[in-house]
């Protein structure tokens, strides 16, 4: 049973606590669940992806967003890991290149979108194009007001050609960054991991949960819903994130797709070889 | 240790036994050291990644050939799915479309390349222009003739530019090729798997193996070598080529890269937020 609820009407980001862990009695079971789970995971896809060799429309999309240090490549390691890497499309989105920027924001986010079978992973996603540019300003709030329509616009038209849309934003406090930022200063095989710039969005982390808050409750919709998943534990934002794409898949029920062609007449044939 | 030698000069290519496993004593202790190995890799392809974050040319590609059936897509879930999926860039070449068409024959393999340090790994490649190409005479032989060099061309500019390169033909017999796709249509639930070109593809076997002998024989050079990998037991196949990438990572020797900023300053400037 997934324990976390979608963002709806009346939320609001500050009550969420990050160190909380709804929905699984503790860190044990949190781990022993993970990995018997893993096993699903892959098998849905790869159901998926059979399905879609002959009904070539379903995907999956998993949307992560997150403060620097909250864990979005712990999830892809132990979480995405788990699937069979030939179903799986990630994408890390950095700052826009030069000629992405002569397009509009969404046409970088177009190239990159799940094929039929697979779980797409965004790390990072055009919603940096609501929360950074809200908060070093760069881009005006009209723009970035303008930007939440077409972001739901988006998102429908994603769903409505099939594609189950899941968006995750890992919420850590702003200690556990801290602390997590200091482990990557005292850790010389650590070291190559932080970025002096780094510290400089953190100076502005009351800004980025405004930004937050109001992406969340803008853009949360029935058909491509946002979750705020605790993350001071690892082990817990793992978990959580997994239940969230098995509960997905597990709906989207993926089965064997019956042969297309004739499987007694290919037998004789390849007998025949 | 490595086992297997890269093809050379009086290479056969039908003096290699397929249902052979040189370098490992049984199954058990290929499958024992496949998982412990794993480990291994996933922390030599970080340190790969983390080296070029600082200094980024270096990067290994596994070009993988076969005929059907021959485990391509088991070596990509069991041995390349050991490592972060965000350090792996997997590509399928499937039949080139028509805008691939529009362009010499390694444009589209340019584009699909692995980036600083990452392991790219190509299901099918460049070389299916001078195999399928050959076998069903989608071009002529003089084409074909001159493909030849310009292979050798292409590796050598990726070899100089940083890539590793390794080119594994994962090698069948005809029986075991017959049993697996035997077993594709006797299991509900692997029908999908099958395709009536498979068959199609097997009656020209005999023009198959001998394109690949021309193919191996002109592209091996020692900074592209070929290894040919006898595939007919999927465990040996799995620990063949697991070997084949640890080797050449060992050989890198990716290390974790000094801090490029003030460790001291940075852990104050951290300590005032």
């Amino acid at each position: 049973m997934q324990p976390l609820s979608p963002v709806a009407s009346g939320f609001v980001l500050a009550d969420v606590d990050p160190s909380s862990s709804p929905g699984v009695a503790d860190r044990k079971r949190a781990e022993k669940e993970l990995a018997k789970r893993g096993m699903e995971l892959a098998d849905l896809q790869e159901r998926l992806f059979a399905e879609s060799t002959q009904d070539g429309t379903r995907s999956v999309l998993l949307v992560l967003q997150a403060m620097d240090t909250a864990g979005k490549g712990g999830i892809l390691e132990h979480v995405i890991g788990e699937v069979d890497p030939q179903g799986v499309r990630i994408h890390s989105f950095k700052a826009p290149t030069a000629e992405e920027k002569e397009h509009d924001f969404l046409w970088r986010v177009r190239r990159e979108l799940p094929r039929a079978g697979q779980i797409g992973v965004f790390d990072r996603s055009h919603y940096e194009d609501v929360l950074i540019h809200r908060v070093r300003g760069f881009s005006t709030l009209e723009v970035i007001e303008e930007r939440y329509g077409l972001i739901a616009d988006f998102e429908r038209e994603l769903v409505e050609a099939g594609t189950t849309v899941i968006k995750v934003m890992l919420h850590i406090s702003s200690d556990e960054q801290k602390s997590r930022l200091l482990a990557r200063l005292e850790t010389p095989e650590k070291n190559w991991k932080y970025n002096p710039g780094d510290v400089d969005e953190r100076m502005h982390w009351a800004a980025y949960q405004a930004a937050y808050q109001i992406a969340l409750t803008r853009t949360s919709t029935p058909s491509a819903p946002w979750y705020v998943v605790p993350a001071d534990h690892k082990w817990y934002a793992r978990w959580a994130v997994q239940g969230l794409l098995l509960d997905a898949l597990r709906r989207l029920g993926p089965q064997w797709p019956a042969a297309d062609y004739d499987v007694e007449a290919e037998k004789a044939r390849l007998a025949r070889t």
